[in-house]
């Protein structure tokens, strides 16, 4: 797997001031919530050439997370500062192979709840993006459709579910990336159990393309609206999309709808727009041209 | 809230040696995947002077959670040793004020996933039994019916869902009792969207108690096909019951035979037997002979 972060920096209190610490030390008690009941929140950007990619969105989903966890949210000035001294204290990031998009570090920003009767604290750890995400990137990645058991839109109004929160208790997305290892696939696309329509990924977005020839193509995720987690990087490809004169839709999705689809990724912060090259085990087309505008799209690297 | 627990003990590798350690230190890596996933599982242990109660009981869930989960459990004998070692190193524990039952711990075990591509690991805490416990058992307390928005049922046969292991993923429980305090509340008792089945607390079960003069009561449960954590202390009140003669019975339960039985407790481990003495701010009867006697049940104090 990796080998663990190049650097890490503690907020304690959130409101900082940051902390550079060792991540090779120990520095969370074994009574902190985080630890014992997945009580906390966080967000996982991309930072290229020392650049992070859609702070802004990170921070106001952080924000939105931490409103309706009751947790506080470090300050956009005190984040930026951790990351700052973050990537000051990180190695020199890594390089992707097959495009060189520049020097790639991986930011995982989190808030614990912190000891019981203490404050909540936050950390923030830098680490290069690991070769797997770049092949990831290039040959894309074969994904099992699991059933998620439940339509997340029922808990849209129940915010004791913590609905659109991006928690730490991640345990049921880790088992469904581990389950779908063991079939021999690399990765999940959950959907509803009632009618198997498309939610998400264990920790992307699913996005779609529709093309015919002469035709700008048409980009196709499922409803924002039914409590799936909203993809900051979904989002900043059909900003980009619609500006550049695309089509963009909003499910429902099927599992045939994938199969038909003239390409199929799974967005997120870190990997970018990975091509989907198998669902269950059937074919699914892939265009590397439009992957390649999709990544620019992700970048702000495409002219319009 | 707490004080902290009294002491610690690290299985790292999860077979052991125990090592006691100090539980105010820093323990945990901040990349550890308990911490940044709620990747683990964990136990919770009633200590009475000295004796943890239903060791088997929750070394057998442990080991189920475990297999789920795909991660190791500690062996039995190393648990037994880890435990031993901690009641050594903690302090005298505590004793309920309304009725002394002896000196009382809370213990918890919990296994880790690790770093990435580290090794597992494992850690007991032990503490003295809060105040709060104690003032539940006297006291009883008030709930709140909240949906937990999907029929958990549905997950039975889908292993990546993670059914019945008890994960370190529990932000949502969490939320759910702060979501209870802030309504007037004190507790949760979760109920399925679709037809507002009971289904159990946010860290207990459910237990009700039907009534007839010159009869032995019975108690029902939901039913433990259905999704729900399957409870220890429930199990063992239940056994207890069967062997006194008791009529023993398994839901469906809806809120209205909540509100018509002659007693309805939360069980688990530590708080014993909770009275439930409101749901949704309608009284709900109590049975304080019906208490003493389920929590007899529970420390084996019961003559038959």
């Amino acid at each position: 797997m990796s080998s663990g972060p190049g650097a890490a920096v503690l907020l304690s209190p959130v409101t900082g001031p940051p902390r550079p610490v060792d991540p090779r030390e120990p520095m969370v008690r074994l009574e902190d919530q985080a630890l014992t009941r997945g009580d906390g929140i966080f967000e996982t950007l991309h930072v290229l050439d020392g650049t992070a990619y859609k702070f802004d969105a990170h921070h106001a989903r952080l924000a939105a997370s931490a409103r309706t966890a009751d947790l506080p949210a470090p300050p956009q000035d005190v984040c930026r500062a951790a990351l700052a001294l973050g990537l000051d204290a990180a190695g020199p990031g890594s390089h992707d192979p097959s495009r060189d998009l520049g020097a790639e570090h991986s930011v995982k920003l989190s808030v614990s709840r912190g000891v019981p009767g203490g404050e909540p604290w936050a950390w923030l750890t830098v680490s290069p993006v690991p070769p797997q995400t770049f092949e990831a990137r290039q040959d894309g990645v074969s994904v099992l459709l699991l059933e998620r058991g439940h339509d997340p839109a029922e808990d849209s109004g129940m915010p004791w579910l913590l609905p659109g929160v991006k928690t730490l208790s991640y345990a049921v997305n880790m088992a469904a990336v581990r389950h779908a290892r063991a079939n021999g696939a690399q990765d999940v696309v959950f959907t509803t159990s009632t009618d198997r329509r498309i939610l998400e990924g264990a920790t992307s977005s699913v996005v779609c393309a529709r093309t015919s020839p002469g035709q700008p193509p048409t980009l196709v995720t499922p409803e924002p609206s039914r409590g799936i987690l909203p993809g900051t990087s979904q989002a900043r490809i059909f900003d980009a999309a619609r500006r550049h004169g695309w089509g963009v839709d909003y499910g429902p999705l099927h599992p045939r709808d994938l199969l038909e689809a003239d390409a199929v990724w799974l967005t997120s912060s870190v990997r970018l727009a990975v091509p989907v090259t198998r669902v269950d085990g059937h074919p699914v087309c892939s265009d590397p041209a439009l992957t390649r505008t999709l990544t620019d799209f992700l970048l702000g690297r495409a002219g319009s």
